[in-house]
Order: C-alpha cells, then structure tokens, then sequence
C-alpha cells in the first residue's frame, strides 16, 4: 500500500558552452541541462521513479519550476493504482484543463507531463524489476493499448488496428527477445559532426566511428553551404562508400532555401536530411520531399505531440521520424507516435544525446522492436559519447550497438554527487565557475547574455 | 536617452469558477488569470509598457516565472532604439536560442515572449502619444514589413508581396480612418453562451445581446450532441432569423466525430464552427471542413504561431481565423498572421474575452482594417463583458461595436489597486477566500484539485 509522497525538481545544468559540444546551426553556445524531476514514496524499500526534460540552459529553471506545478496531481497517488493504470495516470495530468491552456499539449508545460509520465513508468518498472523496455513488452496487447490517449488521433489510428498491430508482433516475439539480447540494437553516432569543430577534429573523429562499429554518422549542415559541402565530402571521405551519412539542419532553413540546399549536398549519398525546417511546417516538409526526392526527409526530435506525428504520415511529409524521450507526453505518447510510425511504416530514428536522451529513449526504441513494429536492423539510435558518467546505469555501447540494459526502470536516475555538483546556481561546480570565471565561462552565467 | 530598467512580473487570479463565467466543453471551472509584465523605464515621464499572458489559473505562477526569465534580454535596452526596430527587439527574444529549446517558438515560453514584446509595442506607442492601432496605421508599408519575421512563411508570402498588400491598403486610409471613428469596429459577443449557464440564462442573454445592437452570438458546444440541438434551437429562437450564429466546440473532438457532430448541427444556420478539433490538426481541419461543407471552420485562438496559420491557409482548412493576442510572438508575428490571411483572403474574427483579451485584440483589428485587410464590415472582434474595470483604458461597445480607443498604448495596463488585490495569493482578495473559504471557493485555491 505505497503512496507518492514527494515530488522534488532539480535545475541541473553542464557548462558544455565551454567546449563547444553540441553546436549546432542554431545553437551555437548550448549548456547541457536537465530539469530533473524525483517522485518519492513512502514503500520501505526506498521505490522512487525519476524522470528529466532536456534542455539547453536558460530557462531551465522554468521548465524546472512547470514540473514542481503537477505536485498536487501526483501527491498522494496510491503506486498500486498508479502501475495498474498508467494510461489513466498519463490523462489525469495532460487533462488537467487550467495546465493544458498553458500548450495544449506542447512546450514547457507538456514536456513537464511528459518528464512526470515518464518518472511514473520508471516506478513502476523498478517496482516490477524489469528493465522499462521489459516492463513494455511484457504487456499485452490489450495493456499497451489501454495506456495509449487515441484523442485527435482515431482518425488515422484505431485501437482495434492498434491492437492488430500489437497482435501481430507478438509473434516471434521470443525470437526476437534473443537476437535483441545477444547483438543489442543498432546505434549511430553524431559525435564526428558539431559545427563548432574544426576540420581535423571532425576527420579524426569520423574515422574512428567508423574503427568503432558505427554503421551510420551524422553531421550538421545549415550555416554556410559551400562550407557544408567542404565538411560532407571530407566525412564522405573519412568514413568510405559503406557507411552512411545523415545530415542534420536543426530547423536552419525556409522551405525554398531548403530545396536549393539539398539538391547540392545530395551528391554525397544522404542517409537522411533531417529537420531541414521549422518542426511546425508539416507541408513544408511535404513540399521539400517532392521538390528533392529521392533524398530521404525526415523530423521528429521537436515534433511538439502525436498530432503532429499523425499529420507528417498523412502528409507524406517524410521518409523516417526522430522521435524523443522528453519532448512529447512521456511513454505513453510516445507508444501512440511509435504505432502510427507502424500504422504508416515509417522507419524511426531514435534521438537522442543531451543529457540522458541516450538511455532514456534506447528503451523505447527496444520496446519497439519487440512488441510493435518488430524491425531493428533497419533503423539506428542516435549517439553521442556525453555525460553519461552522471546517470547510475548508463547506456553501454558494444561495437556499434546499444546493449540491452539490465538494470529496473528507466535509466532515469541521475547519481546524487552529479545532482549535488551540477545544481544551478548552487552546486560545487556552479559556485567554483561563479567564483572564477575564466572568459568562456563568463559568458554562460545567468543573465550575462 | 531612456533605458528600461525593470521588468517585474505579477501573478493576477480573478476567482470566476465561483460563477462559472467562461466554462466550456474543455474548461469546466476557470479562474481568470493574467501573469502581468510592466516594463519600467528611466524616463523621468514615468514611461512604461504592459503586457500580459492570459491563463485560466493553475500554472499562472509558471507562466510569469517564463516572463521573468527574458529579464535579461529587455534590461538595459535603449528606448530609441527599441523604437526605431521594433523588429529586432522581436527577434533578440525569439532567437535566443536556449530559450527557443524550450518551444520552439511555441507554448509557455514563447507567450512569454510575444507578452513581453507586446509591451515594447505598448511602451512605444504611449511614446509617441497614440493608440496602439493608430501607432501601426501611422507606420509606412517598409516600416511594417521591418517588423515582420518572415522565416518559415516566405513559401507563401515574400516581403514584396506584403508590400504590395500594405501599399496597396494604403490607398483609402483616410475615408478607413473617418468611418472607424464614427462608427467603430463590429463586435460580436460571446455572454450568453457558456455551457454552465442555465436555459433561461442562454435566452435573456440572447435576447439581451440581440437589442445591445450584436448582430452575432456565439453559443459553446460539444458536451453532448442533443442537448446541443436544443441549446442552438433556444438561441436561434431568442436572436431570429437576421442575427448570424456561431458555434464553439473548444477542441473537444476528434476528426470523425466533429463531423458527425456538425452534420446534426448544421440546419441552424451556422455562421462559422470553432474549434472542431486539436489546434495542432491542419489536416483534421481540412478534413471536416470537405465533409461539412458548407458550414464555414474556423480555428486559430490556440494556433501556436505563423507556421500553423500558413498551413491552415495553404490546406485550405479554415473559412475564416481567430486571432489572438497574447497566445504568438506579440505584434509582430500577429502582424505576419494578418499578412497571411490577407493574401489567402481569408477574413478574421480576433479571439477576445478572458483578461484584457478585449483591450489588446482590438487594436490589431483597427490596425488590419487601416493598413492591411482594408475591410471590417464582413468580420467581427468577439465581445465578453468581464473584468474590464480592472483596466486602466477598457474596451467601450457602443451599439455592438468596438469603439476606437483614444488612450495612447495597447489598453494593456491594468489598475495598481487590481494588482494588489488579486494577486495570488498574497493579494487582499485571495488572502479573504483563503482565511474564509466557502464550498465552492475552496475549490479553487492552488493545490486543491
């Protein structure tokens, strides 16, 4: 008879500003930051479930601040109800009527749902002692589908073609379980490609992708594109014709400036050309498609909930999605937007980097394979070799592969010293850096910019 | 040579679920809220600027604490300058870019923004001692177009074609400005419909608006299909024949069912269905527009930005739009908004109500009708009677029409004493519903849900 007792919120931010990790056409000076949210409870084993929402400095405390606003709706929630129904926890908070005006369903209030929902599913896993992409695929068909909100989406996905889905890949499931088990799934990596690296810097670091068993890399592009063609060839190069190149954006273009801009990098063979435009332009990336086919589209990182999901499908928008673990409504959401990707088969590309993408949506990506699309080696999670030292059970990277985790939950848990050291603006590294500012590391105190 | 020197952010609550003033198929029990910014400067007139995000309760505190976090952005910005490139002030906060994570473009953060840039417009106006609509009337078309962003809408309107639209609306002005001041802008009001009130309430405030000079009503739907039959016979019994009668679902349905929903509700002569479904469904929208046509659909009070209104013109989802003034990027991305509809010919009918909704909106209308649209006679501005004696210049309706506002400004600012009452909770009118709850206040007060 467990009850959430607390929910604590933690400003959590890394002055990666400093290296420049993480650059890209937009962001050009990111401190790595993550709103981090414990629920607590009062079951004598110490059963807590963390949940976090990524984001890039400023306004962390916002965002921070949104998720300490759902403690009334979490607070005395019985854990046994809680892990019977996740799907009736998920709606209690995003139909919260006063909190959903503040999006609806997007923005600091949504993702502050979704780091809470996803908090929920790593109680209850740890709770079931599985790792969450067990607990998930463990379900029944009838199960997932009860977790998933159908609103502003049954006209493009039923639940009875959602149960047929699920139904289906319950089918060689066990087989499944086994390759997954002994081979891990597919990663990439985005590490070779920040534009703040120099030449040499992104050579070196694409070879040694491709020495370490990445199949695909992927660079940003958008600033200069004489430039942009100066640093695909060069990775084109570095990682020969076997390995495949993504290119990637982050939202630099208008549509028109789009299609003369990837009409002159197709040449270097592009896996996928990703968020050439804004994440709201739905038509714009229909029209991009058309305009530079047969180079794949595709966007999804900040695809703001499943509606807009629903409609890049219906609009043969793109050829494959990102999909993230702290952007959209949590899992739930998250298991809604992996089956309309089934529903359309539509190839998912995990994203992830920042601070804890990495291990969070590896366990979505899992549940995938085994309990809904049923297709792994087709498709790839991102990664990027950052910060995972501060979480407790970090992904673990096997020739090229995410292994399956093995530890209950979530992978959410960041360690208590990195939560103590990394708190803004009082942690031991905020006030060492506050104290002695070198130049670089003036410039990312708050309200120096 | 003024600078501003502050911006301060207030949490204001009016206890309206106590009446269940503003409930509707989504919003059962609102309480009115604003999360208020003033924008000091050292001007020795006292010169300031107001802006507001309106919300309808929980959360208010976090939409403020968004506001307060662009303090870094506004403080120590020169006042000439601000004024001279009312656009570049605009784009300083839409793209500094750890804070467009948080969107992007889009939800808490991004109303922050469009509040905080709204009271730069208001700032600028009260400068040059005219009303804000006026102030943007005055403003030559190159001038206008500075304002606009054009990223991620230049697929469907250039900045020579917003010229062109400005230049020509620019011809007439003279006879557009005579019949503003005599006779005002249409407005059309939204009292009698809300779904807590009783019958007899729904038909004397029909009957009343009908008499005040309204030549449209707008009833709220979408709890319960017959007794919506009931409610839109009742109210085009109470207007007759030559009043026009819209109807407002408030996003309660999903695409199927809006359909159905509308067929039933069609014999009634619909002037414009409102929010059939998610703000975030173009497609949707398309799609029950093509089912139920004729019956004109609307949406855009939720519309997050001027990507979402691009896609609903290109789709051809909508009639006709809400605008809104606080939920975008202020001014300047409702003046992209009205450059848009424009160009498709599509007409506009500003969202209103709420708190201060009446008072900013209006001006953007005004402005459209001198400047852009050139017309006003086929569209109206909504009209709710509530909370305008918090405002230091309120809206006046004379004969069912927006009186021009002379004061100068964006009839932003709100009365010191208001402030001070109801602010949450520390304000004297909370502090008394705290210390004395009755039943139903109980509900309201922060946590209890």
């Amino acid at each position: 008879m467990a009850t959430i007792v607390a929910l604590r919120t933690f400003d959590i931010r890394f002055p990666t500003s400093k290296g420049l990790d993480g650059s890209d056409a937009m962001n050009p000076d990111p401190d790595y930051s993550a709103a981090y949210v414990e629920l607590s409870t009062d079951d004598p084993t110490g059963l807590a479930g963390y949940g976090l929402v990524f984001t890039i400095g400023r306004g962390n405390d916002v965002q921070a601040a949104a998720i300490q606003a759902l403690s009334h709706l979490v607070c005395n929630q019985d854990v046994d109800e809680l892990v019977a129904d996740l799907g009736a926890f998920a709606r209690k908070l995003t139909n919260d009527s006063q909190l959903r005006w503040l999006g609806p369903e997007k923005g600091v209030m949504h993702m502050a749902i979704g780091s809470v929902i996803n908090a929920a599913w790593d109680l209850a896993a740890r709770r079931a002692g599985k790792p969450l992409w067990r607990f998930i695929a463990d379900m029944s068909p009838e199960q997932i589908v009860r977790t998933v909100d159908f609103r502003y989406i049954n006209d493009a996905l039923t639940p009875e073609e959602a149960l047929g889905i699920l139904r289906r890949s319950a089918l060689g499931k066990a087989a499944r379980l086994a390759a997954l088990m002994e081979h891990g799934y597919p990663a990439y990596t985005t590490s070779p490609g920040w534009l703040g690296y120099s030449d040499e810097k992104l050579r070196r670091l694409a070879r040694a992708a491709v020495a370490d068993g990445f199949r695909t890399i992927k660079i940003k592009v958008g600033l200069d594109v004489e430039d942009d063609v100066r640093r695909c060839r060069m990775a084109r190069e570095a990682i020969g014709p076997d390995c495949a190149l993504a290119i990637d954006a982050n939202q630099r273009w208008n549509v028109p400036e789009a299609i003369t801009w990837i009409r002159r990098l197709a040449q270097f063979r592009i896996a996928w050309m990703e968020e050439p435009t804004s994440p709201d332009d739905v038509l714009g990336h229909a029209a991009i498609r058309r305009a530079v086919s047969p180079v794949p589209i595709s966007t999804g990182e900040h695809a703001q909930n499943r509606v807009m999901f629903k409609q890049l499908f219906q609009a043969q928008a793109v050829d494959l999605v990102q999909i993230d673990a702290v952007r959209v409504g949590g899992v739930n959401e998250n298991l809604a937007i992996l089956l309309l990707a089934a529903k359309f088969g539509i190839r998912v590309f995990p994203h992830a980097g920042g601070v804890g993408l990495c291990e969070l949506v590896q366990h979505l990506a899992m549940a995938d394979f085994l309990a809904i699309s049923g297709n792994m080696e087709d498709r790839a999670i991102e990664y990027v070799d950052h910060l995972h030292e501060h979480f407790v059970s970090p992904v673990r990277i096997v020739n090229g592969r995410y292994a399956a985790p093995t530890a209950p939950g979530f992978s959410s848990q960041m360690h208590d010293q990195s939560v103590n050291d990394y708190e803004f603006p009082t942690g031991r590294v905020w006030r060492q850096l506050i104290d002695h500012p070198s130049p670089v590391v003036g410039s990312i105190r708050a309200g120096d910019h």
